[in-house]
């Protein structure tokens, strides 16, 4: 049979409950959460009631103890986790820990599994992944990365800078990417945070709030790791910066694609009872236009988004997949929440009524993982390179 | 199992068998059809290749001698006739022809579907479908109808006026959609077009130029019809209109998809063999953008569009699916089509090179069955309904 | 002679004083301001330093002290002025002030302008205007005001709730708009913010930071002020609201010119030392096409602002012009800023590079001082009665 | 004095005088040419009216028969030409005849003035300006140009392919672009379109259909031209291509705002008629939406428009204001013919009300005269060029 669309019922029953703890326990916290930022005494509380309400970690692992869905099961089960800000972080498939686990459980050793995943998978340490760096380093354009690893008797040392590394405050290790002259290409390693020379500078004070551990400088001054604490194998690092990138890409899309619809319901349940002019509010034209608009862009987002999971899911690398959707959902998103602000009106950019933090968290999106233009570039590439080899195969386009 | 976006093979092959056709007998008569128009000549050669060809009509019933594919396996095929703007027409799926087959054959009785479905599935005849009229009549707003249709000794007289009836010149019958005071509500009418009274006049002089037939005006000057002209049962004029408009205007997005792919098609063509500004086309980066957002528009649109066929071929009425799909896939294809202009730049308005023609065409398309400012009317009224039952039921939006 | 763009000598002599003056004193002290709050401290050490650089409040009635200059040249200095967050507010003509300024030199009575304008021209004490209300009260139709105004002997009781009162913490008077039934309009008055029953409540969550005194909620709690409290006339308060309505949404149209074009500068300044995917950033297409449009809107907004400026300084009342320029500027300084947070990429959200602050701070601008809908809903309707009358009389639409 | 928006009353006088010429003159011939094709009777009998109504050549030099306006006024006059299609061309200020005459006026000898320049002023005669050649020459790019100008005993033999040659079918001369390896520069050439070799092949068969002459395709077969059919000088010509480029793209500007308005008014004039959904169309808030959108995009062009045409009339060469003109101008015209087509409605797309044909032939001006990607890539690197030199000389942006 060609084309399915509906979810299972066990699909369906988690995303029931995930409905039912986000509004019932995640959501009373939220104010708190903004008023005196987000700490980690929090989360474990959030973890704990999600452990107890049977719905730990959708996207992990089945026998770390995580759902086990399939990764475009897991989309249904993310954005609807994602429709508080608090919601991925209390269930466990948050940014960045939800990516490292993904990462591990494909190319770690058993003792890297047994130290870092398991504890990392039940919520009982933070990660944090170190790529980005200042221009002009690492960014949109992983190939650029200057931290450099050094082979040394028994291990490796590290030096460089990275910034912009989410949650690095409190995390108890890093996945760190670098140059490896060795091999001539990028090698990942494993560093616990408390190894010297593992040092977290200032926070940036980017408009977001609501990351764990903040968006950190860190320096590497000659960090010291054993032989051991490669990841997978040296050498391989711009492959496992795919293999992690991809579904990282696309599970952000899931947890935004739910805060942007909160947003809307939010600035919906607001509209439903206001007048304006004289008329109710839903049925001013112009209001009319960005609840459509809004409808319409949630629909479109999240069919693209399955489609691109399903693929992944079915053992394509999804690169191309993975970018379209990517810039597309996050663009929706955005114009999502935009109009979720302007419907709501005057306290559409506050806090009180969480559209304004929705509105200042979610803006970065189009900036990591790749920012648009990158993407864009890459499809445009792609499909260049296609043509061209159509045009020459004689196949003119018709 | 849950989300499937693969294709049968069925489909598959039907797609191969559309997209050589296409290719290599349609779109070689294309120039030919742009310059001297597009007529039943033509279209009769085109539409016995097509038979030969054993792609005919996809999205028609199997026991009428169609392809008889679900409606959502319809979608991947009718695009791929798109590809041509004549390609509809060859296989038998063009408007209005296709959803005056999909209404008949849900309400037509056996008499009216030997009469009038057969000879329409099988392409003796054209048909056309009379529900447009000049403001202040039925238009984005069917229930404004003013063409009335009065009971009389042995059948109903018809009179009025409609405009823009797409293909009347030519065509062998129309469905009329009228007025009946009788009921209170609307009545549809089956109309041969040689009965006394039936005038077709002036062709709107419109942009578009490859609808076999034109846009014109008609007009019912005391057309009588017997009681058996009645289509269905009378008074349920309104509720017919539901069952042609949902899946009418979800065809439209179909092949309108596979116009726009191949306006894209054709400037990427041209954009791999230029070189500008000392670099390759394809390596300048507004190119670059023009082509990704053109790549992703395709896919979204696809995707949406998908869903939305998924919805109706299951039994939803697909109302409000459908209006969301039709807004997104016709401003996607709008945007779509202008960017193929752009990108290939002095001709890229010519009919010579195919784009230009597809430009001037697809522009009603954002008008008919259903302004995108009704669709988007409809959608935020349905959507303030919802919202304000939960909210009545003390389900506050969290 | 018709046209002129030209700058006279003295508005070419205080810009430039005024750029050197932001660029040289005020910038300095930005991350300060952003990082522990802006206060009174701050704000009284910038606006000595203004006044003694020669440069106080352009816009000001020069007999007052302020620059005297005409409402389109005051715009060329406010844009100048605006290019720090700081910077009205160190020149004296930040909002809710200047807007004050403005209404008090028009309609406050002697005894009111020496006791409330000149002080607040001056700089020694703050204001605020008290007319936004919750809903369903007085926003963006400022004719749903419910703060009432009752007569009583030897002055006005006022009781009501207002919100989103910017700068009313710590303001000296606040003008106040209520429904007056005695004359079955609207009245404005002077209150004090020592008066018994004005209270401050809590302020807004909002996500923008640089307004000194907060948006808060405040009660009016059986308020009483003496007849000589009402401002000019009882019963003319929406006419009043209309004296200051156009030329503050104007003013804030030229300040926020000013911050994107400072967002845009800093991200320009980034991109020219930056390299990304083996080119230089600013030869890459994408950030081309980002720096253009940035450019573009710049001028368009400018050259629009300036002639509404031009039309008000003329006498002309300006509601058209100036709802047609908010509504253009508004959205056209969002998208710069937009598209710099975007150039700027990765620390582009952050306050450290000040882009991500302007970036949360300019979002309400489209909402306050007349939402963008509605001064579209009240530009359509101007612009079609005049359409209305020409069809009327005979003039048909050619 | 800075800033005057007004209009002088010679302005004033004209702009009536055509206002009321293209109503009661032009507009009634309208329909005739869209059906039959605009031909050089009809043009010359119209041109005979316009210099009967004193109204001929606006924008021409008042020694030679035209008005003699200053370029900036001409901007209100040719507007109001624009407001139909055939109006310019009326007023002998169409393209591409209006941008040689100012090219002409500004190098050509005395024998050359004498010869081609007084003739075509007066209308006599039409010309064409041949640079645009096909992929891979001059095009967005000038100095890709390929054909060839030889220098021969007493002349120059020019070969080469030009194409989209607007009015080449008809014309007396053409100035013709070529490169020059004589000079290593390029050479302009006047071409008297009897010369053996000069061969005007088929048209493009493009949209637009309000251009006398067409857009044909040239070919240079050894045209031989003597030594005085050189314009100005040999070598100069992409320095001549850069005096007409900049004034005509703004010219262009000025008669699509006109045809633009045109398409406004037209659609809005149906509106205030029409009721829709129980309501007056334009008390739909997305129908409002449109027409404020409409007015906005109207004033904004202007504005800026203006301002740019002031900056030329002082002298200064305006690349870098005209592209940000051309592109902002080019596709606010574009957004509000869109619009006009959508308020429309049904009949939008056609010819008979005049709004489709103005939607078809105003596309192509995004393209032509430097393609909107083109102009953004030149002021990006205009302003790329600044930043960079501003941080050199250690004025780190603020």
């Amino acid at each position: 049979m060609s084309f399915d669309f509906s979810l299972t019922p066990r699909v369906e029953e988690w995303r029931g409950r995930i409905a039912e703890f986000v509004g019932g326990v995640v959501i009373p916290r939220e104010q708190e959460a903004f008023t005196n930022g987000l700490d980690d005494d929090l989360r474990r509380e959030l973890q704990e009631a999600a452990k107890g309400a049977g719905i730990w970690a959708p996207q992990a692992p089945a026998d770390l103890g995580g759902g086990g869905f399939r990764f475009d099961e897991a989309a249904v089960l993310l954005e609807e986790a994602g429709t508080s800000l608090l919601g991925p972080l209390a269930l466990g498939c948050a940014a960045p820990d939800e990516g490292n686990i993904h990462l591990l459980n494909m190319v770690a050793t058993p003792a890297q599994r047994e130290k870092y995943l398991l504890p990392l998978v039940n919520g009982d340490v933070r990660s944090c992944f170190a790529m980005t760096e200042p221009p002009p380093g690492a960014g949109s354009d992983p190939s650029a990365v200057r931290t450099l690893a050094t082979k040394a008797p028994g291990g490796w040392t590290i030096s460089g800078e990275k910034h912009l590394i989410t949650g690095a405050e409190g995390a108890a290790f890093s996945i760190v990417m670098a140059r490896d002259d060795e091999s001539g290409g990028a090698t990942m390693l494993m560093v616990d945070t408390d190894t010297p020379g593992f040092v977290v500078k200032e926070h940036a004070r980017t408009i977001d709030s609501t990351m764990v551990g903040g968006h950190c400088r860190v320096l590497f001054e000659d960090v010291f790791v054993p032989d051991d604490a490669v990841l997978g194998e040296p050498g391989l690092g711009f492959r496992y910066v795919q293999v992690r990138l991809a579904p990282a890409r696309l599970t952000h899309c899931m947890r935004w694609l739910g805060a942007a619809r909160r947003a809307h319901e939010i600035a919906l349940g607001r509209a439903v009872d206001r007048e304006l002019f004289g008329q109710r509010m839903t049925d001013l034209g112009m209001a009319q236009q960005l609840i459509a608009d809004n409808e319409i862009d949630l629909v479109a987002a999240r069919a693209l988004l399955w489609q691109s999971c399903w693929e992944l899911a079915g053992g394509d690398k999804g690169n191309e997949s993975s970018s379209r959707a990517k810039v597309f959902v996050s663009e929706a998103v955005g114009r999502i929440v935009d109009r979720s602000v302007q419907l709501a009106g005057g306290m559409g950019t506050s806090e009180d009524l969480v559209i304004g933090r929705v509105y200042a968290d979610i803006r970065a999106f189009r900036i990591y993982d790749g920012a648009s233009e990158a993407h864009r570039m890459s499809i445009a590439k792609r499909t260049a390179r296609r043509a061209r080899t159509a045009a020459d195969k004689g196949n003119e386009v018709r």
